[in-house]
């Protein structure tokens, strides 16, 4: 995959092809520009719709197949030992980009002081308040870069 | 569906079938013992198994495909705003009970005196902390009751 200068839509952003480093048929798996974790990745339908129950059955089913091979992977390349995954499906939920996106997060125990304090970190406002500094695109292509060959063996497209 | 004393398994849990609101080829929809929210519900995998991992890809699609159908009507019945869908996927992402499973909780502005503080909410930690009292089983067949009819036109068996 080329990654120079090419974009895919992520609800009203462009989003660098060199950050995508999973592609199915209907879905991408992209690094995140602000990461709570390490391996904090996002898995996106290609098609732009605000929420999940825009999505075909096509749709559903290839976003979750996806969500699983990533989880799968990204939890043994960052030694977790659990995986969170969500969907802040709407503004009221916390949603921020509205383009539908499943959030993967690998776990361990002890890795918030308390558990499940990571969910405050997925909300919008608690990244904003704390001007959490935006990765630079090179440190994103770089993860990708690590990332992309894990998944050879899954890639449909 | 006939409710009397009949059960499924959910974890090492025997949940009786007038809790279930949705049945699909592969997955139940419950009401839940202890909801954090009004309409919080859980969408279970008929097979008993502990992670997302472990699901075929027939069972992922079915899975979420019905998370969709019960996400719609679940946010509509109880006027939500929009969903928090999250799957804790190990013990270490504040998983109780070893039985994959996904939680679809209607979301309101301002539900919570800061947006995402319903995470918290979902730890175990927090639920055995506080100690939350169970609903009893009429409770609970009476919820289920109420959203049974709602489903009708989606069950597939």
């Amino acid at each position: 995959m080329s990654s120079t200068l090419q974009t895919i839509r992520f609800g009203p952003h462009r989003i660098l092809t060199s950050q995508i480093f999973f592609t199915s048929k209907l879905s991408y798996g992209l690094v995140n520009l602000k990461p709570i974790a390490r391996g904090h990745v996002l898995v996106v339908p290609k098609r732009l719709v605000p929420r999940f129950a825009d999505l075909t059955p096509d749709e559903v089913s290839d976003l979750f197949l996806s969500t699983q091979t990533i989880g799968r992977v990204i939890e043994k390349h960052f030694l977790g030992e659990a995986l969170t995954m969500a969907i802040q499906d709407g503004p009221a939920a916390g949603q921020t980009v509205p383009h539908c996106h499943v959030h993967i997060i690998p776990r361990r125990f002890r890795d918030w002081a308390n558990n499940d304090d990571i969910y405050a970190e997925l909300d919008h406002t608690k990244v904003d308040n704390e001007a959490r500094t935006p990765r630079s695109e090179e440190d994103m292509a770089a993860e990708a870069d690590q990332l992309r060959p894990l998944f050879d063996q899954y890639q449909d497209c």
